[in-house]
């Protein structure tokens, strides 16, 4: 049995990225992050899906906030709000946390390394990820780089590989892929802002909501606005 | 003036390099880590080290010991104790903290990034450092594409460059440079162990002895052995 550290946020993407690993028959430690998120919400999700699958779940604790400046992680600046997906560009967004995934990827490593794990499952995706440098596929070879010549089991032969199982998908297909995996979609979040419903009006929640229209299915989660 | 920031552990190769990034001239952040060691000696002399020079200092929280395996972390293995530093091999030591150097490198990518720094120095030695795989040149080089690929300012054509300047030196070279450039040595802690005084005997404490001795000098700080 393979094992294998999955990234998980408790968001739509990293829930369906989980559910592949399941599926696959590995033998998989989730890992999720504090790290300074302005709301507790994706957290709660991420501890809802590993408990629905019964799977290991590592949280480590890593305070972002005290140096970064993102809306996902300041207070201060607010989550941009757009009436459609279609207003989003190809600009790198303010809700861009610097080097989040490169911090994320390398903590993987680390667990990776301690518990033997073969593999690291990221559910990052190129297309629909509003434009940020580090979920682009050129960025995921240079990281196995990085593995195969900067850790003991990579010097030694058996890098630990990173696995991008949504990366050229569009979010409908993504949908499509939880549904068919019969992921938990109804425990993940995915709202930048975290009320007590999804707001239906950021970035994220823009694109999941178009995710499911495309996909012809209805999201089930609540939402602010109506889908 | 070129910001940088700057890994200080508060050992004496961080130190050293902290004042070659100061004496270049850099407006220096230094960035330390509480990250699960056995003590906080240290931190404490990062603390000293970094007021010294009057430099900013973030120290970021980042729980590791929640599940490395590493002789450095954890309470329970033994760091070991070698008569001399002839004993110390080519084989990576318990005292390897799985993917360290790439989680140090990722979160100073992230602080680069946030006060819009063109460096990052870093302490590493690739001859005297006990054979870990993320002290090795090849490991920078890719480290550098992951931030050239994976970054905002490195898509943008800015990306930060990751400075080693003792890579290829020696412990005792490092020791002359230190020296030279007036480095607070005096202020350092490279003991594994913690106690009052350095112990003289872990793997640490012995390529440091064995770097002042080759360089002719005598070693500031106070030893349990006579050295």
């Amino acid at each position: 049995m393979v094992k294998a550290v999955a990234l998980l946020s408790g968001g739509l993407d990293s829930t369906v990225t989980l559910a592949r690993a399941v599926k696959a028959g590995d033998d998989v430690t989730a890992l999720s992050f504090r790290y300074g998120q302005r709301h507790q919400k994706e957290l709660d999700s991420a501890r809802k899906v590993a408990e629905h699958y019964g799977t290991k779940h590592v949280i480590v604790d890593l305070d972002l906030s005290s140096f970064t400046s993102s809306a996902l992680t300041s207070k201060e600046l607010p989550v941009p709000e757009r009436k459609d997906a279609s207003q989003i560009g190809e600009d790198i967004p303010v809700t861009y946390v610097p080097s989040r995934n490169i911090i994320f990827l390398s903590v993987a490593s680390g667990l990776a390394e301690t518990i033997g794990a073969d593999r690291i499952y990221i559910g990052a995706n190129a297309l629909d990820y509003s434009g940020y440098p580090d979920c682009r596929p050129e960025f995921f070879q240079a990281f196995e780089k990085v593995l195969a010549v900067g850790t003991k089991r990579g010097v030694e032969g058996r890098p630990v590989r990173v696995v991008t199982p949504i990366l050229r998908l569009t979010k409908a297909e993504i949908v499509k892929l939880g549904v068919e995996l019969d992921a938990p979609l109804e425990l993940t979040w995915s709202c930048y802002v975290g009320g007590a419903k999804a707001c239906g009006r950021c970035d994220s929640c823009l694109l999941r909501l178009k995710g499911f229209r495309e996909a012809g299915l209805k999201d089930p989660i609540e939402y602010e606005v109506r889908q």
